[in-house]
């Protein structure tokens, strides 16, 4: 396993982690200013400064990005299709522009959630089959133009709302049909905080491999949590055992970023500086 | 599968759903008023109550019981161990003495959670062991009375503090290696709100199969959830689709009662009555 306990060459940044202390320029400034070297944006940060600006940004500041949040959202009715599908062509065309490595794929639960407005339904069966349809239909788009998907298996706690894909298994189950070759153009992102609690995960992280393996995410899972969506744990004050797992995808071979990704009330109301200052040390002790 | 819609006959009251409205007793009592002819009490309650007149009220009033709630917590120290066995041993003759078909288990997670006091721990492969070592020599002495035990897996939010034996695939693997010859002293307590968001749960309750299938609970999953754990959903105002989750173990053979347990903030703060006829009307319309 690296060791982080040095520096923070390795520490990526998820921007959401600071979304409520500043806009998207202001937090590459301050990852600039901090030797932070990469960050993963999400669309409503890009949007809000411009892209253009945000391209500007990013490569005024030298930095690369370890991914780019988020496509997917699949399952909607008929009426919402279209605009599913233009939706997740425009997150990979600006991933592109800001050279991302890859697209998360968040892929959505039941219809009217993922895609509000859309005719309500429980038939759980149907959104793992439009979940599968979309990523095959965006694939083709994103192959198109040379843009990794990278699955994001979310906790099943978000089965409903924001992604049915719960599992690592299912994720790769996923990759097998859709990308049988291992193209190295459909992948998973691990977030720690998602996978911890499954009993099959080191199995999982064994066969997804190091092509499969295209962005790994950090935070820790707090107990008691206070807000199922955005009471994300600092690394190191939760349950989980990140050593263990990120030894495990660097068992794989994977030797990218180790991305911060914190949704949580109590970390945006501090300062970015000190949210900063806390990751980096973090990261050097716990991670 | 079976017809609900003309009566409650196979209705259980889980007596948690409405623990903040009266005693054991004075649940047994409105039960018994509306109809309802069988409930899995809470061990807590029955200890408030005292055991003794936990059986009177529930003989008097002709109940049957569906389970009773709950042994587990498995995961401890070295010097809590003797007291978790001690606790579990009191378990199973309580449930012997409220002549309950089963103990359902609520496992435990990480060992300070489990067994407060306890040294911290995030090694969570050693708490799924001493979860096994746990449930192994409960059901010696479970056996040894004729009390079956019910592996009720949670749902994987409660992996760090409440059970870490997050899918059904989890508790049937449990199963085949503590009782392989499938004796009906171990099985099962499925709950749609734990498991109705698992890929494979269609699959896994065929595994289950009916002498491990010991019980069937219904609520239902809120969107938004606002509590992790006391904002279940009455059933029919949530994400699950239960008819199908209850036809998939009736196909299976399963013939006992759909036990409705909701841990609710909304639904604790309304008089019992209401609850209890609501549940009767949902009961019949939506489960």
């Amino acid at each position: 396993m690296r060791d982080f306990s040095k520096d923070h060459r390795w520490l990526s940044l998820n921007t959401a982690t600071v979304r409520k202390q500043g806009d998207f320029v202001q937090i590459v400034d301050a990852c600039a200013r901090m030797g932070i070297r990469a960050v993963s944006p999400w669309r409503d940060q890009v949007a809000t400064v411009g892209l253009e600006r945000a391209v500007k940004a990013v490569r005024d500041a030298g930095l690369e990005l370890s991914g780019y949040c988020r496509g997917g959202m699949f399952p909607s009715d008929a009426a919402h299709r279209q605009d599913m599908r233009d939706d997740n062509r425009r997150a990979v065309d600006e991933a592109k522009a800001l050279n991302a490595p890859c697209v998360v794929l968040v892929v959505g639960g039941l219809p009217q959630y993922s895609r509000p407005g859309s005719a309500p339904s429980k038939d759980l069966g149907a959104a793992h089959r439009q979940v599968e349809d979309g990523i095959a239909e965006m694939l083709e788009y994103a192959k198109s133009v040379n843009m990794p998907l990278a699955i994001e298996p979310l906790h099943p706690a978000y089965a409903a709302d924001r992604a049915c894909v719960n599992t690592t298994k299912h994720a790769l189950d996923l990759c097998d049909r859709l990308d049988p070759a291992s193209s190295g153009m459909l992948g998973v992102a691990l977030d720690v905080y998602h996978i911890w609690w499954d009993p099959e995960i080191h199995a999982q992280i064994k066969r997804t491999g190091k092509k499969r393996l295209l962005a790994f995410h950090v935070c820790d899972w707090m107990v008691p949590t206070k807000d199922i969506l955005n009471d994300r744990g600092m690394m190191g004050d939760g349950a989980i055992d990140i050593p263990s797992l990120r030894r495990a995808v660097e068992a794989e071979g994977f030797e990218g970023y180790s991305e911060i990704e914190i949704f949580s009330h109590d970390w945006w109301s501090k300062p970015m500086d000190e949210v900063l200052r806390t990751c980096i040390e973090r990261h050097r002790t716990v991670v």
